[in-house]
């Protein structure tokens, strides 16, 4: 909490993206006992987890586990998490009718369950370790609710965003009042700072960004409660950042593309940042490990505002104990 | 060419990367009587496929048609195109020891079906379009090498990488030395210029790309034939233009992720660049088609040394009407 506000820290925090998650035996177990929505919708199951991990691996943050995908439902989407294939959306939107028959979030009850893995959460946790709660951005979500899943190309997405101006911001408004309402239910449960995930925004240029993105973004960040730290995250974002800035958020995330003294100074040095480790890096040796998370503190210089992070979520075959020996790398360095 | 040299130019060349492909139905229909690799590997088809596509487009420069990946088979890879699901490599570089057993290319006699193809294209093309040779860069094909195929996180490229940094640079040593054999052979058989192919080398920071990147794409840029344009492109490349420009090029191919008028600001205008239209634009209406291109030649702003292009290869299903009309539309304006 104190990085996100760039005060002095005795040293630098960390946590990790997807750090409850499939390379970690003890995730492995709960989950396979459930399948994926379940495990997000029951909210014993999901605070298990999310306090597991931090405990798993000592590291300063916990995150709600969740999906980004969850506010999907209550706006009349159909999702389905196929095994092995990731999520499906059966009834996609792709003509501007389609965008008409999304359904407004008046209020978060149906997502109630979040809410609540979030008070077990905090309630389970140690009292000096912050809980994050988050959503994804509207970009984010917009084109899977276009494409009907993961994309390669984004090219349904990007016809409705070139072609028909006035459903594309008329969806992004309305995924963007919903996600304010969504993050703010998360800080009343307990969640004490929130993340947006801008996942797949990487595959805009900037002049899309600013004419179909940004004024999405920021309006959510700026609706969201007073007070609470935003961490404004994407990848493949090394053309965007100050377009991201300008978006909003107290900690910008960086990805590995960037050089994290480079991606700092473009956003300006009154934000924090979060970042970067190439996750892959998890996979190296230890010396190559320990050589990398060195090679981001030095580059973040001792100055306060950093949190050290990946630069994308852990990925599932990382060996665990690499993780661990990360935490205490940059707890020790 | 001109553009190439940054000399003036009545109007903004442009060609397409892939523009031989499958969206179109003269490709498809010679496709469909043999395989991929002996489509590579017959002359007269690959000469064929080259000029149709100009002459049904009406660009200005034609690419020879062929793969990044057809080197490797003189190289000792055991590579099959399977039937839609690209390129795979059955004996996958891993170990350091893996990389003791490729071989290294002494001459490119293996390949003279692409010189053929070549000088065959040459005598057929109008002789004021001129022949775009290619190879794929080091990176890049060493990512296929090791991981046996595309890959989404690069692992084992980066384990590879960051482990042995030995076995790393005896590798790209070995595919550089080889490219420029291949790329000079080229040249001598008739491509008035060549292009490097660094399409997957935006999994990469900065500080990696410097380390094990950049001398090997430097020495084939420097030995390639003195006075012949070399095309330099990658995609993913925001933070490592300044890097890639270091490393060599007379033109630097830009993605669509960064703005034409930054990025050529970023390489410097001594150079010329190539793009940046996004791929997926060609799927949007013709007024969408036409406002992209338009911003792009704006950024441009007039200067010399400027080539027209996609960001990308051209997706397989995007319309023919709208590639000849984007044709049009750039000479036009």
């Amino acid at each position: 909490m104190r990085a996100c506000r760039r005060e002095p820290v005795p040293y630098t925090p960390i946590w990790l993206m997807r750090q409850a998650g499939r390379y970690m035996r003890e995730y492995r177990d709960v989950r396979s006992k459930t399948t994926f929505l379940d495990l997000c919708k029951t909210p014993e199951l999901a605070a298990e987890v999310t306090v597991t991990a931090v405990e798993r691996l000592g590291v300063d943050a916990a995150i709600i586990f969740a999906d980004i995908l969850l506010i999907l439902e209550p706006m009349g989407i159909d999702l389905e998490f196929a095994a092995g294939e990731g999520p499906v959306i059966h009834n996609p939107v792709r003509r501007p009718a389609d965008v008409d028959r999304l359904l407004e979030i008046e209020d978060v009850s149906a997502l109630e369950f979040v809410n609540e893995a979030i008070r077990q959460t905090r309630s389970a946790l140690r009292p000096d370790i912050p809980l994050i709660g988050f959503c994804g951005a509207p970009f984010t979500l917009a084109s899977y609710v276009i494409e009907g899943g993961g994309s390669k190309n984004y090219v349904h997405t990007k016809r409705l965003m070139y072609d028909d101006n006035g459903a594309w911001h008329a969806m992004m408004s309305l995924i963007s009042r919903g996600l304010a309402k969504y993050l703010n239910a998360q800080i009343a449960a307990g969640a004490q700072a929130v993340q947006l995930f801008d996942s797949w925004i990487g595959c805009l240029g900037p002049d899309d960004y600013r004419e179909f993105v940004l004024p999405h973004t920021r309006s959510v960040i700026e609706n969201v409660t007073p007070g609470v730290p935003v961490i404004h995250f994407g990848t493949g974002t090394a053309a965007l950042l100050e377009l991201m800035r300008e978006a909003g958020g107290d900690v910008i995330g960086l990805d590995w593309r960037v050089r994290l003294d480079e991606g700092w100074q473009r956003v300006g040095h009154d934000v924090a940042v979060m970042g970067n480790l190439d996750p892959v890096s998890l996979f190296a040796k230890q010396d190559s490990l320990r050589k990398q998370a060195k090679r981001i503190l030095d580059q973040a210089g001792g100055r306060s505002g950093h949190i050290f992070n990946l630069g994308h979520g852990i990925l599932p075959e990382t060996p665990v104990e690499n993780v661990i020996a990360l935490v205490e790398m940059v707890h020790e360095l």
